[in-house]
């Protein structure tokens, strides 16, 4: 994930663990202190161990880089912690790779940030993702064109975040809006075909704008960054206050209910922080949900290794072991030892049980002839070798 | 740092951000509670940021890993938190790399252990560091012999900790010790003669042992691991009730008072955390402390760079930029590209506070003929080059 990051032009910032509780309270409100673990330190400070990472680095932004060069481009991996029943893939310590951009709201910036998030899950060895991309403008100008008041949209929000669309008809309904004008506005909640939403926001210039502005992005994604399997999905719509324009989620379908991987968007933070206005977006990558996700797929996770493991025979021969292991490490190679003077077979086994490749036995009468045992694990077979050839016997294999 | 852990043969653990508070107080005692983060949950669980990781470590290895093979080699690198008032190199939140090995207690085990502390600390770039080497059970001894209670050593500890050996005589005098005995005593403490400390113990035969060890020990540092630059301090008392046997410190002169970089040895913490019996050693760095005597010592930290910042001169070349800049990222190029529409004037100005050693500058002229103008940021010179010819040519440079 990190040398994705790079490779886009991010550099890695590092916040630390807690902040003030109200660092949290002013992003998302008062009701977040029940999912998070807050506490008073000994000097009555209210502090929280972070639920989330944007609002430390627009913090650190606001307070120390405001006069960096613009775009400041961010990337972290850092372990947040939400007070809540753990579940699978869900932990009260988890971790988030993620990034922001401050400064820039080009098409161009914004479809470099979702390429990047799409190639990042890419990169890791998914098979099976889904990106999905909203505008919450353009949600907002269909509520503005049914009429909806600021109640209406609260209780509408959750059920249109759930797809739970039979129950938008219902509320919609209930609110006085006609069936005609729903079962528009749900088509467009759940249609992938961009002229239908231009057709229905059409005499909002601003939401027009926007539209724009998404095909722009849309079309640099397909034919620039070739990223050409998405959806567009404007029923995303979680973090209404926070976000602005510009959102998308991406899902690994394998993971079943709980199946979102990152989420992101435009959002407006650092004018809230007391900072000079300036655009922002980023987002965020569940570490630990996208691990269960290559677990679920059969990833072929990397297992620890040793390169050589060393066995003296005999007390005597400790001293040469080491001096030989010492000069194997300058080499790189990552040499073990016996440390317990245990007799050839147990350290074969113990060797085996640290996935050694190769095993050296030193024993007296080679070393006369400045010599050791070399030992293939996986082959099984050994030949005899000059302590000057090792290391070029071990690069060569 | 983690790269010389694994050269060792060791494997990274990680483990949680706060623990139970009983878990410290159990190794350091109540005490230690006025310098923890410690906080009452939601759930009136009484728990505690870590203020170290060879506590965390070991419960983990009593909970989940006394049946694997022996020895564990176990390294870790986290972040711990401190009540304190903050100095330089001295954070609340501060960072440790450390390790811990389970399950064997040989001189070359032991050996090994120094080793790779003071390893780590050269292979990270450090020019000057001090080695002191010392022994809590051959200590113990000489209280013994100097017929200390158990609360004359109470008070002598912190005296000796700190070298001051003015006071450690008056206090001894004070005690009713002779002088004679303890002039010989603060000889043993300062002295790095082994015969003399052998002197002054021969009638302990336990404690004869423990030096026999101490000496195979350093032997085998001197002559197998070619770490020659050690003092023997037998004024190495930190951590009496915890650490046994074998301790050592490794400091960096240039930090002046607070030099401290590292300090480890044997301890015992297994039964008291309820596992089977079993010798354990381990050391940890202080990484901030670390950074400082690095930058005291002017070591040439690597700065953030871009390998290549791209250009479009206009909006019409943004889609092609873009396929070209992926183009390079597919090849481990780190790469950057223009995302707010400047100039050309601007866009090397950013260019340049990005450390970018290249620019393309994509135009139609060039563009025509599948080529774009490569700039050299350091030599300030550009050609033109064929977009299939600009990997080869970054590659060569």
């Amino acid at each position: 994930m990190a040398s994705t990051f790079k490779s886009f032009g991010y550099g890695e910032i590092q916040t630390p663990t807690f902040e003030t509780l109200e660092l949290f309270t002013a992003k998302s409100g008062d009701s977040i202190i029940d999912e998070i673990y807050a506490f008073s330190d000994k000097g009555n400070r209210e502090l929280a161990l972070r639920p989330e990472l944007t609002a430390p680095v627009i913090r650190f932004y606001v307070e120390k880089m405001q006069m960096e060069p613009k775009p400041l481009k961010l990337f972290y991996f850092g372990n947040c912690f939400r007070y809540d029943r753990p579940q699978k893939g869900r932990y009260r310590e988890f971790w988030q790779a993620g990034c922001e951009i401050v400064g820039t709201n080009t098409p161009e910036a914004y479809a470099e940030l979702v390429a990047m998030a799409y190639t990042i899950l890419k990169n890791v060895g998914l098979k099976n993702i889904q990106l999905n991309i909203g505008n919450l403008n353009i949600i907002n100008s269909t509520f503005t064109k049914l009429g909806l008041s600021k109640d209406g949209q609260k209780k509408l929000l959750p059920l249109i975040d759930k797809s739970q669309f039979d129950d938008v008809f219902s509320l919609l309904s209930d609110l006085g809006i006609t069936n005609d004008s729903t079962k528009e506005f749900i088509d467009i909640l759940q249609t992938s075909d961009i002229n239908k939403i231009k057709k229905f926001i059409q005499e909002d210039a601003s939401a027009m704008d926007e539209l724009s502005n998404l095909e722009k992005i849309l079309d640099l994604l397909k034919s620039s960054f070739n990223v050409k399997d998405f959806q567009i999905k404007m029923s995303i719509v979680r973090g209404l206050d926070y976000y602005k324009g510009l959102v998308f989620e991406i899902d690994a379908p394998v993971l079943g209910a709980e199946k979102q991987l990152c989420g992101g968007g435009a959002y407006e933070l650092v004018t809230l922080f007391g900072g000079r206005e300036t655009p922002t977006a980023g987002f965020a990558v569940g570490f630990d949900r996208t691990i269960l996700a290559l677990e679920i797929e059969k990833f072929a996770f990397p297992s620890l290794k040793t390169d050589v493991y060393i066995i003296p025979v005999s007390e005597e021969m400790i001293g040469k072991s080491i001096e030989i292991a010492q000069n194997l490490r300058k080499e790189g190679i990552l040499t073990d030892l016996d440390l317990l003077r245990r007799g050839i077979g147990k350290s074969l086994k113990y060797a085996n049980s640290k996935n050694a490749e190769k095993v050296i036995i030193i024993g007296p009468k080679e070393l006369e002839n400045d010599s050791v045992t070399l030992r293939d694990m996986k082959a099984g077979d050994q030949e005899v070798v000059k302590i000057a050839d090792i290391v070029s016997k071990l690069k060569n294999n």
